[in-house]
């Protein structure tokens, strides 16, 4: 006979908080919540719309999927993904949720707080971690250097199967193989320098024996990055054994090998591997983020699409433990936002991706179906399933491989979602014929103010800053010690379909620490656009007032840009890591105009000071 | 510069048709419809929710996913999956599709019908086929003895690639690997004979290396043979080479090699590999299928969900061309309906899995939540978001290890969706305090009466028809050449969770022609259940003025049945195949009582007529 093991305890802790309209739930830490949190949390947030808020006493909360409620989410940049949810905060006002200091432990494939048709929410003062991560990671322990292997130790938080020369790392209702791979410094707490030479390590080579495949046609353009059409023409080399319990040799490896000592992040297969975004805001004006640190997520930290005014205060984004890594993608990421974005205070370091990246989303037309419709195609297949704007809103529309500046503007009366990648835009006015398959559209008025101040960027893999917002933008007081550039001003049209051709920047009073230092030939702040035109892109930015402490050379580089103001920054020579491109100059220019330099302080190793092409004119340099 | 290629002639199309409420919309066959009816079927059924119906001028219609309606659908016994829809029949009344003879192709993971909370609905006139195959076929060219390998050939319609070892199949959109494979006999169009010797090719195998892996602990019970958690401890067993084009030789097999000129099925991963059924009827009422064939479907052909009132005649699952297979999976299945099931002049031939099945689903109960409130869990992953029942429903509770029969009865008020596995239901009555974890509930209300008559059943892989209701059900005058059993009563809760225990059911004319030539040892006609109790599961069951042609011995397996007559029946014996299992005797009885044999024509070879328990009591065998 079973055991009777009815929860009437949580009957009581049910029924303990009836919470009127415009009230604050209250969450007490009882055992029956605090193991998992996630049932209770769930009934309060769906009976109470009204609520002004949640406050949880301080303590440490488990929140499993099991009982949480299903919901398929479309996420840009993600993979789409269904997650059980303990706070679906959709359709709420006025609301905060108050951690008062507490820490949420969540299991598995789950999206801590997700944020959709709100206004004016507020999450406060709560740690988020995952009892395991959806990244692992070993330490590299020995060469064998006569058959270029190395040994990897995984600890006993990374449990792992071996299957035909792959590794699997096993998690709570989730497992990932090698896939993306980097290279971090243990003592530096960063990506390791000159990691380009060590990693990623190369999971998969051509397949050899195809039959008759080019006989599988599309009616319809296909993107071949698509997670099933991506597969075609690839298999594994991995080539993996276990050489003691916990210890794995990596045989097969095309690079040099990692030192020993430093720690291997492995996530598993890019387009996989997205699946558990710490915070996701979607369609909410007026959001609020205040001492609130993320540890860890299976994802970005935060990720907001088509919201409006967004506010981020000592945001702290930092491996919990023994890890290297805090989150398996970008720290912060905003598509498609406006009004304004203000993030102050705050410290990103770790994760795997980008610290910050602002930018629209670009797609593609397809067929015109009337007077004022067309039929739309989402580029990407992270892009899948986003909506580009709402009535009213201005869209541009662009010959991306001529210019990035819209050549005509229609406002959408109205959006149909047919299905992931095909919409149907109606138009207010009718379609003018120099319309065609094969344009990129943009919205015009879905693109931000930025302010990013105070904030120290660091450790991570990739960039600082990616900005793509032709608004107002203010980059100043930051540190910026990372892999790749500090500051990255892109159109990248061609892979991602991320818009927005950035005009009025001022970065200023920064210091970038020894940035670049992962092996990339790049700028400290860099301008550069996926095309080949020479139109531009970029549009009065000034850089005023920084510290660049530089252990190689190449400062700034700018494509398609005009009004560039480049003054009183200070460049120092720093012996932080050994120099890698000495031949490179401080500054390349191309394709740009109306260029100035003056009353910088140049103490750098460089000795050729500037490189431009013949496009570039009128450079004034003091 | 790119072309223009505005599609002004769909404009036209679509502004052609303009369709007033209560009509029934017209489709032309005219280019642009036909090469991809898609767009223009789906514009019409969601513009014109009051309309009779929808007619297809006679032609071969082209239906495409790229402009599809997405929608996301739990399907029992299927993958979960996104899929792109021409017809979304949500929410319709009194509405017929009306092919006029048409052909409709699909490409891609299309669900052809998709019919969603809707009366009187009907299908009819239209044959159903996919451009690519969900599955795959080559024929057995050549065996290697000395290495015990043999050669396929794949023709042109199959391309393939080989990765690490593993044959990927490449199809529009999709692509399966080797995974679940059966033999099939080319010139008797139909599973081999004795095929369990040579098949399923053993596709994987233990994992050697783990480490740290019973450190994953689950707070709740989890799903073994969900899909991710499934893969732990296997790894893949294929070593596949291609010696010539579209010739691949497979080694490392099993069994013993399958004959020269017969032809290997496959279709890649159990659980991941139907994702596209035919025709799939949810929460209806009412619903006439007639004259409809369905050559193919990646996954069943027909499966109708929590629906009453089933009217299936002249449909015809039959392959097109010279595949071997018709749909991947059951020809046609039926869970939680209930009302009138009844399939007459119908054939149902090739496709991989039962010709019928019809059945219930337990749920297993987790906690209780309040006096009146428990949460309930599917057991099985293809049972995901799969809602029991609805307000009203009478609901049993069963101890599954100690009886077939609930102990006791509760009637629904409303049943909460809080994700894919977990659901709360709250009960008009009180919970009695005999109800513990673990216990299993099924809907008493939720059992159809069956009609099946006039049908052939042949050519599959497993079973004819399974039937598990306690209402009356006839099957009469069918024609049975299953590889498995012709009939078979289960109650299948262990592993899938489907219930109901068969009582009244009349077997009466039908004529079994050398079913079970696949190579099981069963019973034509079988009464079994999973569990090992000794109590009654099915009663009042009567078998009569049938033809049993047997090249075996066994014509019936009955375990816990009370209340069986075997009468007036014809058993002749056969050389149609070899004998497989000589030492069987003709009837096996276990756990059950008053059985009455009589008045039966016993020709077959079987030389032991009797075989029982001792358990089973009050036999009269004349």
């Amino acid at each position: 006979m079973k055991k009777l093991i009815f929860i009437f305890s949580l009957l009581v802790s049910f029924s303990g908080f009836c919470d009127k309209p415009g009230e604050v739930i209250q969450v007490k830490k009882t055992a029956a919540i605090t193991e998992d949190a996630t049932p209770y949390v769930l009934k309060k947030i769906l009976e109470n719309k009204e609520a002004k808020g949640i406050k949880f006493e301080k303590g440490t909360y488990h929140f499993y999927p099991d009982k949480g409620l299903t919901k398929f989410v479309y996420i840009s940049n993600h993979k789409d993904v269904f997650v059980n949810l303990a706070f679906p905060i959709d359709g709420f006002k006025d609301f905060t949720i108050d951690g008062q200091g507490s820490t949420f432990i969540f299991h598995g494939k789950m999206i801590p707080f997700l944020v959709d048709n709100s206004e004016n929410v507020s999450i406060k003062n709560v740690t988020i971690d995952w009892a395991m991560a959806f990244h692992s990671e070993g330490e590299i322990i020995a060469h064998n250097t006569e058959e270029h292997s190395f040994d990897v130790r995984f600890g006993d938080e990374y449990p792992y199967e071996i299957r035909n020369g792959d590794i699997y790392f096993i998690k709570e209702y989730y497992e990932h193989d090698l896939g993306q791979t980097i290279i971090y410094d243990k003592q530096r707490r960063a990506i390791a320098y000159n990691d380009k030479k060590f990693s990623p390590i190369a999971t998969s080579q051509k397949s050899t024996v195809q039959h008759g495949i080019d006989q599988v046609k599309y009616k319809y353009k296909v993107d071949k990055s698509d997670l099933t059409l991506r597969k075609v023409g690839t298999e594994s080399r991995l080539n993996l054994k276990q050489v003691a319990p916990g210890v794995v040799r990596f045989y097969n490896h095309k690079k040099q090998l990692p030192p020993i000592g430093t720690i291997l992040s492995t996530k598993g297969q890019q387009g996989e591997n997205r699946v558990a975004p710490g915070i996701r805001v979607n369609n909410t004006n007026n959001f609020h983020l205040t001492d609130v640190t993320i540890h860890h997520a299976g994802g970005m930290g935060l990720l907001v699409e088509n919201s409006e005014d967004i506010y981020i205060d000592r945001l702290k984004i930092t491996p919990s433990g023994d890890r290297m890594v805090s989150t398996t993608a970008d720290a912060t990421h905003f598509v498609g936002c406006r009004g304004f974005i203000k993030m102050t205070n705050s410290l990103l370091e770790n994760q795997l991706d980008d610290c910050v990246n602002i930018h629209g989303a670009y797609q593609e037309v397809v067929e015109q179906l009337g007077e004022k419709k067309l039929g739309i195609r989402m580029g990407h297949h992270q892009q899948e399933g986003y909506v580009i704007g709402k009535k009213g809103d201005t869209i541009g529309f662009v010959k991306i491989d001529e210019s990035f500046t819209p050549f005509d503007k229609l406002t959408i009366e109205s959006i149909e979602r047919v299905n992931q990648r095909y919409q149907v835009i109606t138009f207010k006015e009718k379609i003018p014929k120099e319309v065609v398959q094969g344009d990129y559209i943009e919205n015009i008025s879905a693109y931000p103010e930025v302010l990013l101040e105070n904030n120290k960027f660091q450790g991570n893999r990739a960039r600082g800053v990616l900005l793509s917002t032709p608004k107002k933008a203010i980059v100043r007081n930051n540190y910026f010690h990372s892999e790749m550039e500090a500051i990255f001003l892109p159109v990248e049209s061609s892979k991602w379909y991320e818009s927005g051709a950035t005009s009025n920047l001022l970065i200023e009073g920064n210091t970038f620490d020894n940035c670049n230092f992962g092996g990339t030939s790049r700028g400290i702040i860099r301008l550069v656009t996926d095309e080949d035109n020479e139109s531009i892109a970029f549009n009065d930015i000034t850089i005023r007032k920084n510290i660049f402490k530089m252990f190689d050379n190449l400062v700034l580089e700018a494509s398609n840009t005009d009004e560039l103001k480049f003054e009183e920054n200070t460049i120092l020579s720093s012996d932080r890591f050994p120099q890698l491109y000495p031949e490179n100059p401080a500054f390349i220019l191309r394709s740009s105009k109306n260029v100035t330099f003056k009353n910088n302080d140049f103490q750098g190793k460089a000795t050729k000071m500037m490189e431009s092409d013949k496009s570039t004119i009128n450079v004034d340099f003091q």
